[in-house]
């Protein structure tokens, strides 16, 4: 089954907004067995938008489209919705109890520009989208007799606010739309990788990978020094499909268990969050090169004050000694970025945050600061348990913000390395 | 002159990639006043690729891919533009040449298949991509005879790399397309306008919006309680433009003095950068509910060592107390989100990392942690530098990154109308 995906918007056209709804989309749809053949961003005009759904059309078997759906007169999808299907705009009572819901909740009387988000083309199925005003609309031909949705094509239109389609798509569209196509079970497994490029995880792991029976694809998917590898099964029984997982999977393991650092997530950070959840353990966290950014990870996820004590960004000297405790002399011999410096970082961090485990990182971002000895990229990370301290030396390459994203990424698979 | 792009890349279609080219490519093309009409995103096939140029051919004058110029097989681009150009590869002297000098420094040994890196139709010229081994190159009728490109259209083929593509558009591209559509002279000017929502500010601002010249365009484009403003401005002259615009936004101040915090850069944190860098004060944070986005947003930018003393991520009251030196009474009695508490932190963090100014929040990002008094989105936001402690209350809503991002800029922008 193929999908293509239409994204209305100026705001796309112009760069003011980075279209992370296609990417999202195209992330769910695969995930779900469903090939997206194109994705495609159009300006908010008729005759763009229904110049666009009957290229879509003519590719896939569904077209799902977001956006143009305001109450403003900016916005067209409706209107051109309804011109293709040859239909008008009804009031639906569903969608209308829905806006007058979202309105009494936030106390702001309901103005008619607001009631006619409840208009709809009468050849549509609307499914109510709780998280907000304006209503997600199904055209297939059991509701729309057009020429349009000849050989069970379907369309969907959906608001373009990125958490409402998500809404949408999570909760009903991708499960209709594989009931509708009548496809079989589908079954995935995340297996995050860290520590190993992509291409020697590749070569690493080819005899497994050629082992794989037809029906459970692998992908590889590097993000920033991290390799998801993701498996998807499709069969006729979700169960039996998470076995054959299951079972391909325990022979994975031997042959890269030392990179494996966890299963069933997307990131580092969520596997981080879940093992200090589990174990109770406490994380205190000492940065100077990435500067915030491995607390801001964590932090970004709900529930980090259970196990997060804090952490302090020791961009300069004077706050590696004062406030971690870093002994000048250390600092005067062996330099900010140093083993010395980095073991005394997070056994200062962890005992003056009072936390059971440390992370701390210094290095050289870059694009200055670089030198012979130590060039941009040079990065120690250093971890602390009480028992033992760690400190390890990293290179890495490529501009400032990489040098950070990986530094994170090394830091967050380290502790899942060391910290049952 | 409009302009249509391609990202060529199975990558884009499983949603593996979040498509961040088609936005800055599309921001570039606006700012230089070439209209996007259309971005699609398309699998690394022939037929899909051969496809999607005559489509876009058909919209636009020129039309900018990226993407599918690696040296392996599933890389087709180069031999899709050949076939539809009616060329065949050829080794491009320059290009050789740029592969040899990047593999040299790199200190590998060059393969055949890296050699093919330099072969590139006969039918266009090569723009040397000095960042990459995949060299950029420009069809238009002066080399090449085919009537795919009549009506004086063009197509550049670019790398997909999200560095090489956006050095060869600054560099090379955007300022030859202008050249050869005879474009004028443009100039553009971005005010960053923070503290009101995008439809007050186009009310407050509406007479003079409406008196500016028809060659004069204003775009709003908000981001998490910032908006930007872009001014551009199409006529003969660069300096005659500039001057034009420096008059109309001499009537703007005026009007919104209040909510302006800078021009010319294009985020908050920029402006923050430049504004420690130019008064040489130094600078401390210390970040409750933001977590470390704060410190992490200011150190993503290169020379935030020059004026960043560090920061305190105090998750924990333990932390607030031990670290920062707030009085476990004041948590006590006043609770840790609190008007009392970020004052004493943003003090605390001032003196003890001895920076000139501070700045502290301590909030409810959310979903949990909220009561009745202080729901989720309650955030208390400090400042301080050494004359002064200030403190303000904010109310957000929206989902947790939203509440941190609004924070963050909340806090850049106090900064900025505080200190000088």
């Amino acid at each position: 089954m193929k999908a293509s995906i239409i994204n209305i918007g100026d705001e796309l056209l112009i760069g003011q907004v980075v279209n992370t709804n296609a990417a999202r989309m195209a992330q769910m749809l695969t995930a779900a067995g469903i090939d997206v053949v194109q994705t495609l961003v159009c300006p908010d005009r008729g005759s763009a938008i229904a110049d666009s759904l009957r290229l879509s059309l003519s590719m896939a078997d569904a077209v799902l489209v977001t956006g143009g759906l305001g109450p403003t007169k900016d916005d067209v999808t409706k209107h051109t919705l309804c011109q293709l299907t040859g239909s008008h705009l009804v009031e639906n009572a569903d969608a209308l109890a829905n806006v007058q819901r979202i309105f009494a909740r936030r106390g702001y009387p309901m103005t008619e520009s607001n009631r006619s988000q409840a208009d709809v083309p009468h050849t549509c199925e609307v499914i109510v989208n709780t998280m907000g005003t304006a209503p997600c609309m199904w055209f297939d031909r059991s509701h729309c007799a057009n020429s349009l949705l000849d050989d069970d094509k379907v369309i969907v239109a959906m608001p373009g606010v990125p958490f409402e389609m998500e809404h949408l798509m999570q909760h009903c569209i991708v499960q209709r739309l594989r009931t509708h196509f009548h496809l079989g079970a589908i079954a995935t497994r995340n297996v995050l990788v860290q520590g190993i490029g992509e291409s020697f995880l590749s070569d690493l792991i080819e005899p497994w990978e050629l082992s794989l029976p037809d029906n459970l694809k692998l992908a590889y998917l590097p993000v920033a020094g991290m390799v998801k590898l993701r498996l998807t099964a499709h069969g006729d029984s979700f169960d039996q499909l998470n076995t054959l997982i299951d079972q391909h999977l325990s022979r994975l393991y031997p042959l890269a268990a030392q990179y494996i650092v966890g299963e069933n997530r997307e990131t580092l950070q969520e596997l981080v969050s879940d093992r200090f959840h589990a174990n109770h353990k406490t994380l205190s966290i000492a940065e100077s090169c990435t500067g915030g950014a491995i607390a801001a990870g964590l932090t970004a996820l709900a529930g980090a004050s259970d196990y997060l004590k804090g952490g302090v960004v020791a961009y300069s000297n004077e706050v590696k000694a004062g406030v971690l405790g870093v002994k000048t002399a250390t600092l005067d011999e062996h330099g900010a970025v140093s083993e010395a410096t980095v073991r005394e970082m997070v056994e200062g961090v962890r005992q003056r945050l009072h936390a059971d485990v440390a992370i701390a990182t210094t290095g050289i971002a870059g694009p200055g600061g670089g030198t012979e000895s130590k060039p941009v990229g040079t990065v120690w990370i250093g971890l602390a348990d009480g028992n033992r301290t760690l400190a390890k030396c990293m290179h890495y390459s490529g501009p400032r913000q990489q040098i950070i994203d990986r530094t994170c990424n090394e830091a967050y698979a380290w502790l899942l390395r060391e910290i049952q």
